[in-house]
């Protein structure tokens, strides 16, 4: 079963303590596909302009990822400038400019209407909600958001989260969301808004599920070089999801081992600049590292019990 | 087996977003050794003023803490004030006054000398080293410190951590002692100086447990209310050494359990102010909580793997 992205393709500047580039491959649909495409099929809706190098369209055509609804039309792609210090959880935004993604209307081809797997990256949740009716009914819809639409569209994105089934945001998100300090009081409010499983990113803390009867805590894998954690959020939607669809399998434990494998692709990603890291990936070094998280948290019960 | 601690009792004033104390019963072996008196026998090292009241005196012996290591001296008992944002991570310390424990010159006595489990918490490393004088050969001697202590006396600090087994401290103390911002090089490089393994505290984010050849990961208890994170740390480092003491398992699976023994103890004493939430903890709690972490971090491995 495959995977439909909603989101941005972009041109990303980063500065990091380790290093610098300009203009590379980036955005949240591409780390998402990009992510997702080890795992199970993808198809791809976002915009590029005309200045979009074949050189990128061929490395997403390489990793299977359908492009059928990447529409490329006159102008600019759209790009993002930002810096990292040394704590590498807070990226300072130097510019962006949105050129040909300020009028993008996303259009879902009608062969995917009947998609089973939906993520809906970060993009205005007046557009989420336009995907939302163009789709059928799929089995899991997931969506993420930022700062700027908890702030500027809070209704409009209230609507969204009690239509989809996980929210995937990060920790300062969650509090701004639920006016609330506490993260565990946060997640409740924000599940109160109808979604079910609620998965809150905390960078190099890890990751926390929440859904109403259950909590789940996976460590983030600790690195010994972090380069760059652009994308590591999108990158881990489309571990997790693509793992999902993979299997099928959306019990508890089922999803449980899809935020492993989340984790496990954003601890590649923020290795390197851009996707570099996950253009000479392979399977066999994802199933290694989800080894490795699995004996990092490993620990017995008590004496006497399982 | 018991263990020995050396540290501080001191009086607390408190503020926090949900409320204050004024000269609360606190300081680091106090909070250790009542977490720890829940696993084993404990005996406390430690001095206090002519002012410090029955009351506290009682309440350690009631969690049959064997006080004879506990001196009173003429003067006042050490105090500190602090206070605590939302972000419940940092202290603002508002008042140090160390009064008696200013001249505190850990005397072991006699009876103490051949303790098999020997933590000494945040003291002067000259201190620290005075005791590791008086004691025969303990089975572990774990330690903790200060960013006062990093910066003032680094070179009396690196050989007190070259002689012990476990070094605990925080997130910021193993950036500021190693000068190095990634936390898994800082490991490294703190490992280095002799120690075997080494624990590091991430507040409401969990610890990493470092050896030569394993890292452990373990999430913090997300709770809804922590109303006063004041001792959490040792409170940590009383149920790991406590539990590492009554069972005498050294193993890395027996420590990975400690540490999830001192997590869910220092859990609880956030719950509420000063000892107030372990004065009336009760061991089920503890085991039902041992539980939570275990059902919390659990998932499967790799299809068709253990």
């Amino acid at each position: 079963m495959g995977i439909l992205v909603v989101g941005s393709v972009a041109f990303d500047s980063v500065e990091t303590p380790f290093g610098k580039v300009e203009k590379v491959l980036g955005g949240s649909a591409t780390y998402f596909s990009t992510s997702a495409s080890f795992f199970t099929d993808v198809s791809l809706v976002a915009v590029v302009g005309e200045d979009f190098p074949q050189e990128h369209t061929d490395f997403l055509i390489s990793r299977t990822i359908d492009l059928r609804g990447l529409a490329r039309t006159s102008g600019k792609t759209f790009s993002w400038a930002g810096r990292y210090g040394y704590d590498l959880n807070d990226a300072q935004t130097l510019e962006t400019k949105l050129n040909v993604f300020e009028s993008f209307r996303p259009s879902i081809p009608p062969e995917y209407a009947d998609t089973e797997y939906l993520f809906l990256a970060n993009i205005d949740p007046d557009l989420q909600m336009e995907v939302l009716r163009q789709v059928k009914k799929p089995r899991i819809v997931a969506s993420d958001t930022m700062n700027f639409w908890i702030s500027s569209k809070a209704d409009a994105l209230r609507k969204v989260i009690g239509m989809v089934d996980i929210l995937i945001i990060n920790d300062a998100e969650a509090r701004q969301l639920s006016q609330e300090p506490n993260l565990v009081k946060s997640a409740r409010t924000i599940l109160s808004l109808g979604v079910k499983t609620l998965i809150i990113k905390r960078g190099e803390y890890g990751v926390l599920m929440f859904t109403d009867s259950t909590v789940f805590a996976a460590p983030a894998y600790p690195l010994e070089s972090v380069y760059d954690p652009t994308g590591a959020g999108d990158t881990f939607a489309g571990g997790f999801m693509g793992y999902l669809a993979n299997t099928g399998n959306l019990t508890e434990g089922g999803i449980r081992q899809a935020i492993i494998f989340g984790s496990v692709m954003a601890s590649f990603t923020v290795e390197n600049f851009s996707l570099d890291r996950l253009k000479v990936l392979t399977y066999p070094e994802i199933e290694e590292r989800y080894r490795s998280f699995k004996s990092m948290t490993h620990f017995e019960g008590l004496p006497g019990e399982a």
